[in-house]
């Protein structure tokens, strides 16, 4: 008899909950893509072409495919805005959960879907923070864990995107949470697996200009930012995001132990093709995120269908995703303030550094 | 209804048709992997704990696998000296074949199966040129063809395997058809795809070492050897194989035309990680042909699905596999006589070149 | 009959002081070294063996070398304590003076030497900031210049020394103003010319930790640092600096506009060699500063000697070393303080962000 | 007293030899240009304002120079079809000679340099082969012979000069020998170097082409051109050179022993600058042999200059210099012929391979 696979339902079906339906319909070999919800029409019949043939069930109502018999997971692609009623709603109908980045924009509903997860402990609740998946960053956390460059202890990272010129991300600015919300929390997660899941922030600044889009500012944001964040213990993240990046998608991360130092992605490349030509010698980059991290969302298909199916235990806690927002808020409000933003030991904020 | 999925079989369950046949049954949608044939003992172990649970139905005798209700198509990936005798059986019971390169070592027998399939024109027939799928390939293959380089007209390219301190590859040798057939088979289906299909070569000339392996040469073999290929129409290939990389498979290509050059894989890296440490900056390169190309025989495998579904064009025509075949043996036949070989333009050797 | 030479000083024949005295005596052509002196016996000894034999008349005392006869110009590479009262005494007694970086690790006496240097205005007085003599950052610099990044907006850059397993840095640190003012100067002063010399600072906020060597902190010291320098008109720097780097001397710059991005040395390397081994492909880079600059310094003496030959204007004001020095303090003051520093448009300090 | 200087003097002052003067006179210490001599009337310009100044005796007559009371050694720099001669001439006038490469596209020629050389064993007799003085060259020698790559067994090299659209090289070629004994001499003495100075040839052949300009061939020259170079002892050079590269100076070595790889300049590049912009990231290449050599040569004439006071040994054989013009020339035989040639083991021609 065929073993068996996990039936699960991709909600949203914008650009990354195409993909992810398609990963999950196409190259999750143990998953079963049995449903998928959205409340837009053009995406409903974008599913009636290319998921409804393979025997996917489309709903326009979300609440409507949680009812769906034999239903057992949820991958869930939707707006930010209502991610975490979304996983909220799936955890009480017992559903195993994958959700996208961020569980919300604030803090505290953020929390309230790690409390959600708490009174199910069976089921396997991860917010979908694709590095984790990603082959070069876990080679280099493997190599990281296994003491090659000694203790870490100064981490670098930027997640910096195109520029889209038709400044489709002022308007996005809106929900976003802004740019350390949207776009640094993938390197404050990265900071919080190579230094510790548990590691406690002791401060964090940040400064910002807008120097493509002027715009961002009657939403609080900026088209480029730099932050710094402390932690108790010693170390130091330090971050860079950016909108206007003119070759591709660039982003870079470096961890600095007291041995060594592991880059990953420091040259980025789309491929081992390099061009000589009359101006030089070139090579092309990725133009946007997925370019980069195609493979790691597919492996992070698989390996969140075997955790589901297997009972393993996931590869990083969910309280993680609620710390990783809490950092990208204070950033992002600093980023408006000027201030430095101090918290206590015990993660609550207090006026002045704790020496 | 769901589209119909192509029902392919594979033979052999070595290294590579374990690969072929998960990636049929795993990473390519539109196709089911409906059977599996080897005559090793083992290899049907594994295949019954691997494959069978899946609905993949398991045979020790490939003629009998061709006999299965339904079948569609046939990857051969058993040893190569039976590629072309599994490979005219398949065409002869009407099946679609994808074969593992070699077709042969020998000239005459790998055009023997063009020959078979020639009288099948509705079959889909390819010998698996896996460069042909790789992004960078095809990206390089691709900036040429819309003239970024202007006319291609060098061509050189290197097929380097790691040192196996086993020397497994000195048995290996009496059948491989030696290191010009085995490893350059690649760079000679790259000159042939770069420079046109039906190029016509002109003359072969190679020397070569047995720097680690002093034993190949009672098989008529080298671990170490160059070549020139010159084709009529003023272009030429030349080529480097090698069994003694330290490092990792070291496979790297440059098409040189008169207005820029391409390269592919001059910098071999594993991913997309650096090591600081206090001998350098290091980084790795993967140890085998596999873990270079691993997606290129997943994009294969897809892609020979939909040209048999699709009734599609294959990328490449078979007999550019017995053009392969035919330069790859006058470089070996070179290496042992010491001398240059020459062909007229219709392909027929001759004592002398041609001015 | 041929040109002129300028007779030229050295003061200091400490290490730097040393390469100084030999770049003027051997690679600058317009230039002779005329004398050299030194409080400092071992030095003197070695000042007899390299120096005097090529006519360099060699000192225990600065104030009597200053007085030699037909003397022009004075390089000043002594102890940072001695720098500016040097460089007073050789301004006064109407000399040229090109004294090593920074003027001094205070602002006021930074700023006396300038104010010394206003009164002789024939005089060309200049702070040997390297990296503006290096042929990488000044074509960087050039392509920015004439437009190719857009308008430059994002300055990162790091110093960061190799780890010294003497901890001799720890000793040095009582008097070396504290990493940002010994080691980021470098960069603060590359911000300042790539940003323009007159960019007024608006804020800085920095953090460090001693990741191996706490001690420093007797010397309010630290061994690894970030900071973030804002800029009146919408521009920021951020910085690192380290003396634990396993590889080498690790100094890279970014520069980020609104159409592109420039990078200086992201791929650190001694020279133009790759080794394949067992552990994949490493290359070295260079373990101390002058292995990656020393170009740079030969460049910055022929400079300075035609500077005062030909009475050109030098590449940088002197006003800029005051601004670096500034910026450094503040940042080193964060460093200990924990507090974002901010001034006025005029440059005065006060309390918080000027919005 | 000051240590003395070599009293040289420079004959030639076309392109190489104006740099070859300028070395001399600025970038070498313990040398003293004294004289320079040229046929040409614009150069003889050129060097009363540039070198004359300087207290260099400007000679229209060679012979003349050669007389100069003092004189100890000669640069030689003028066209290759007087190399042989002056070098004759100033050995026989008991001055040491660094003689640009090729002694002289004849063998015959080149052996009698090295004839009238052995007469006179005090004399510094060199063929300034500038890789040899390379900083990455000699690191990578330097590591191959301590070992790290075990046995030094295939060599691959490659010169290729920038697309020069004026075509000069077409006239040029009457007199260069062609293009093996004009641009691959420099790869066939590196593999000379790194395989041992006393390698002996045993067979060669070659294939070219004209891609970009067909009249090369009334010189019976190529503009691509590539080789393969057999010595006894079981190692082979394989060649590459080029007229028509578009991105600047192309210039790489590999060299592949039984236990690693060293590559020199695998990856060209001017400096340490990237621009990333719309169409990638990009580096810029030399656009000529100096730019790539220009401290080589600089190191080149500080070590002859020292060989010559200090009665060193040279860093290569005079001999080195005759059998690379050997091979050269058999390359270039090969090339026209589209014969391979062979050679015994005392290096006299034979009909066929010695097995």
């Amino acid at each position: 008899m065929a073993p068996r696979k996990l039936k699960i339902a991709c909600a949203g079906l914008g650009r990354m909950g195409k993909r992810h339906a398609l990963h999950f319909l196409n190259r999750t070999p143990r998953a079963e893509l049995v449903a998928a919800s959205t409340p837009d029409d053009t995406e409903i019949q974008w599913a009636k072409q290319h998921l409804e043939p393979y025997g996917v069930r489309i709903y326009k109502d979300y609440d409507e495919m949680l009812k769906q018999e034999g239903l057992e997971a949820v991958v869930i692609a939707s707006v930010t805005t209502v991610h975490a009623e979304q996983a909220i709603k799936a955890i009480e109908a017992n559903l195993h959960v994958l959700c996208e980045k961020p569980l919300s924009t604030s803090v505290e509903i953020s929390q309230s879907v790690v409390d959600a997860a708490k009174k199910k402990p069976s089921l396997k609740v991860m917010c979908g923070f694709s590095r984790r998946f990603d082959d070069s960053y876990r080679d280099a956390f493997h190599k990281m864990d296994t003491g090659l460059i000694g203790r870490p202890s100064i981490f670098r990272s930027q997640t910096c995107d195109m520029l889209d010129p038709s400044g489709f991300f002022v308007a996005y600015a809106e929900f976003s949470g802004g740019i350390f919300v949207d776009c640094s929390i993938h390197d404050i997660d990265l900071a919080l697996w190579f230094f510790g899941q548990d590691s406690r922030v002791k401060s964090v600044v940040s400064s910002g200009i807008t120097a493509v889009q002027p715009e961002l500012r009657k939403h609080k944001d900026m088209d480029n930012a730099v932050g710094i964040v402390e932690f108790y213990g010693g170390q130091i993240a330090y971050l860079f995001c950016s909108r206007m990046m003119a070759a591709g998608q660039d982003d870079a991360t470096e961890i600095i132990g007291t041995e060594g130092k592991l880059t990953v992605n420091a040259q980025p490349m789309s491929n081992l093709v390099s061009i000589y030509e009359p101006t030089g010698i070139r090579r092309e980059i990725p133009p946007h995120y997925y370019g980069r991290f195609e493979q790691a969302f597919v492996t992070e298909a698989n390996e969140f269908t075997a955790a589901c199916l297997d009972d393993l235990k996931l590869p990083m806690k969910l309280t993680g995703a609620v710390q990783a927002v809490k950092i990208g808020c204070a950033l992002q409000e600093s980023l408006n303030s000027g201030k430095k933003i101090y918290f206590d030991e015990v993660g609550r904020r207090v006026e002045k550094a704790v020496l």
